[in-house]
Formats: structure tokens, C-alpha cells, sequence
């Protein structure tokens, strides 16, 4: 049987989602605890990676487990073994052909900014920084990237294509805190975080928004900052239905 | 000079306030601070230990330091210099024999409960439960610990005295969450924990609120139920000005 979950981690502790030898990952603690329940190795699939330190409040996953019980029980059983970083919100049964990745039509980012003194307890969950942001700048500028571009200069790799799509951003603010809100399909590694560090540059206005457009040029190669992986979270993983 | 500072941390990462062998502690990170601007050992006094875990908003220390510097600067350098969990809020000058814990002449604890499925992000900075509490038989109870009385039956130690004193307790619910505020004077180690611990047994309706009169009672040993260090928080050190 194939399973669909929903799940929610603190990013914090990870070396981020995927497996990797020697560290400590979302991917890794999942299939430890789907393993001891199937008694045999069971491998996870995300909807996609996650970085180190990069939250989810609604990662996507999916895995075969040939064990008699129900989605509801599944939920359960997994919560009480997993450790208290990740926890599941919801399981349920797919077709044998599902996948968390290729199945998704769409992905939903949230980034999180918060302008004050400097708070100990926000340190791994928000960017917290005292600049001073035009938020209309931001909102302007943002209307350029909206739909199919060349994302090459906000990634990290050496891929021919780099063709994503963004369907929506919203930027709102919320007491001391900036909100960037992403909707798209085709995210790429750093993407996010790159394109929040250009859209930074825009409202501290020292980078004009016409500097887009060169970014979004196939045909030319420029650097961007990233902002740092601790405001980031995975929100939600769409699919067809 | 003898100086005053409000300090916040997040205690997460801390094996508590007070300096450990090998052990990261709050006083240890601070007095390595100091010590580097002073050339020189200082020694760091807190108004209060707190455990591992315990987070504090509004913990006090003082310490001497003979570097040409004024307040508003040193603050500025001392939080350029610490580590992430740890800042200084306000710091001044003052007389030379101000104590941090002997002047003090009371404290405010909170304590956080949350009420709900389990949520990671919440996993170091709540205790979460899912029992139902009744409120108003706690504020009830709460009552009966106001006002100087024995407390041996909620700490942890072998002093021939546990006399405290409890000005104020304040419950509230705050959507998911329950709030526990604890004023007073001569808090012991587990002190709070304890007391939470005990209003919860009668919250949930397992232990009456007459237990109360037993537990201050001088003549009478009883253990009652300690919750985890991470609902906790110093919130404030007050001093006669």
C-alpha cells in the first residue's frame, strides 16, 4: 500500500531533508521509524529538499508499508515514535503509482523577516534584521517575476534549464515581522532565498527593480545575495486533487 | 565599576544559568564576554540559578568592570560578542555594593501550557498536554499559596528552611494556551515546576485542592509531579528602585 503524508518539521536540529551519511536528517528519521514498524527497510520520498535549517509547515511525502492498519492509526503510531522535531498531520492511502514530487502541481513558500533588536527566541525560527524596508518597492518589483523565467541567476548548479514558474507572491506585514509569500512550480536550490535577498537589495533601495530584468536574462550570469536558510518554511505541496 | 544588566536567553541549549564543568551555561558565555573586554577574570552573579532548559526574559546580574566605557556601549558591544541565545536588554551603573540576588526583592515566573495537538515548533518553548484543565478549580487552589508558608514539599534539597513567599498567582487562557504567573519571594530550586505540577493534578480533578493543606504543612513529607524545564520562564527580577 501506498501512502500520501502531510508533515511538519523544525528545521533547527536537520542537516535538512535528505539523507546524508553521518548527519542527522528529516528523510532519515522517517524511514528509521517506518523500518521498525514494516520490519524491513522502507524508503521515503519527498516532495522535494528541504536545506538545513529550512522549516516545513506542510512537507509532502509518500512510502509502501505493507502492514495491516488504517491511515488514522498510521498517524499515530508514527507520532508516538518520531522525535519531537518532526511530528505527521495527516496520512493517507494513494495509488501504487503516486509520487510526492513528480505528482506535485504546486508548491507554497513563506519567508520570514522580522525588524527589530535582535530576539534570542525568533534566532532559528525568522531573519531578523534593522534595516529599514520599502514594502510598496518590494511589492512592485515582485510583480516582474510572476510567471515562466529563466531562474538560473537564483539558483545553485550547472543544469541547462533552470525554466520555473511563479504563480503568486504576496508580501505582507504583520506587527514587527515582513511576510514574503511564493506560490510556484519549478523551485530550485536557494531559489527562495535568493530572490527574497534580490527583493531585500530592491526595498533597502540600493539595487533598482531593472536589475530583474537582467537577472532573469538566460543570457547573463550575475550574483545575488541569499538570505539566510533559518526564515524559510515549506508550507504546502499541491496536487491535482 | 559595578554594573546591572537584564538579561533574555532561550534556554534550550543551555545546561542552565550557572557555570558547569564542560557544560554550556548562560553565566559561562557572559563572564567569557566580559572577561575579553576586561583582560582580566570577571566574575558574573545571577539573581537566580536557572535549570537547563529554563528560559529567562528578564533575568539580572551584575558584575565589576574597570573599562572606560559608558552603559549604552557596552550593551551594543557585549551583544555583538555573545552567542545567538543570550542578550543583554539594559544595563547601568551601579553603587558598589548592589547584589544582583540579595537586592532583589522579588521575582515573576511564567509558566506556558499549551493545549493541543503536539506541534514541534512549540517543542522547547511550551509544555504541551492534551487533557482538559479546569481553570477556575486551579485559580481556586492557587489561592491557598499565597502568602508565606513551608514549601519543602515542592523543592528539591536538605535546608532546615523553605519559608517563601507568594505575593501573587495569575491563570489565564490565551487560545491554546494557559499562562501561569507567579509572583513572589524565595523561590527554591523545582520551586515553580512543582507548584504547576500540583495545580495541574487538581486541574485535571485526580488530586482536591485540600492536598494543599497537607503539601505547606512543616510535619509532612509528600512528592508531588514536576513539569519539564521548557514551559518555564524568568520574566523578571524586581529591586526596591
Amino acid at each position: 500500500m501506498r501512502y500520501l503524508a502531510v508533515i511538519i518539521y523544525d528545521g533547527s536540529n536537520f542537516y535538512g531533508f535528505q539523507r546524508l551519511k553521518n548527519k542527522r536528517s528529516v528523510q532519515q528519521e522517517l524511514e528509521k521509524v517506518l523500518s521498525i514498524l514494516a520490519k524491513k527497510d522502507v524508503a521515503v520520498k519527498g516532495a522535494g529538499r528541504t536545506d538545513a535549517g529550512v522549516h516545513a509547515k506542510g512537507q509532502a511525502i509518500h512510502f509502501d508499508l505493507d502492514i495491516p492498519v488504517t491511515p488514522s492509526k498510521l498517524k499515530y503510531v508514527m507520532n508516538r515514535m518520531l522525535p519531537e522535531d518532526i511530528r505527521v498531520l495527516e496520512i493517507k492511502e494513494v495509488d501504487n503509482k503516486f509520487h510526492a514530487r513528480l505528482r506535485a502541481t504546486g508548491k507554497w513558500y513563506r519567508y520570514v523577516i522580522k525588524i527589530s533588536e535582535f530576539d534570542p527566541f525568533y534566532a532559528k525560527y525568522t531573519y531578523q534584521i534593522d534595516d529599514e524596508l520599502d514594502i510598496k518597492l518590494m511589492e512592485k518589483a515582485s510583480k516582474k517575476l510572476i510567471g515562466k523565467h529563466d531562474f538560473h541567476n537564483f539558483t545553485a548548479g550547472y543544469r541547462d534549464d533552470y525554466e520555473g514558474n511563479i504563480f503568486k507572491i504576496e508580501i505582507k506585514k504583520e506587527e514587527d515581522k515582513i511576510i514574503f509569500d511564493f506560490y510556484g512550480k519549478g523551485f530550485y536550490r536557494y531559489m527562495v532565498r535568493n530572490l527574497i535577498g534580490t527583493l531585500l537589495m530592491i526595498g533597502k533601495k540600493k539595487w533598482n527593480e531593472s536589475i530583474l530584468e537582467e537577472l532573469l536574462n538566460k543570457d547573463i550570469d550575475k550574483t545575488v545575495p541569499t538570505v539566510p536558510a533559518c526564515g524559510l518554511y515549506l508550507m504546502k505541496v499541491y496536487y491535482q486533487d
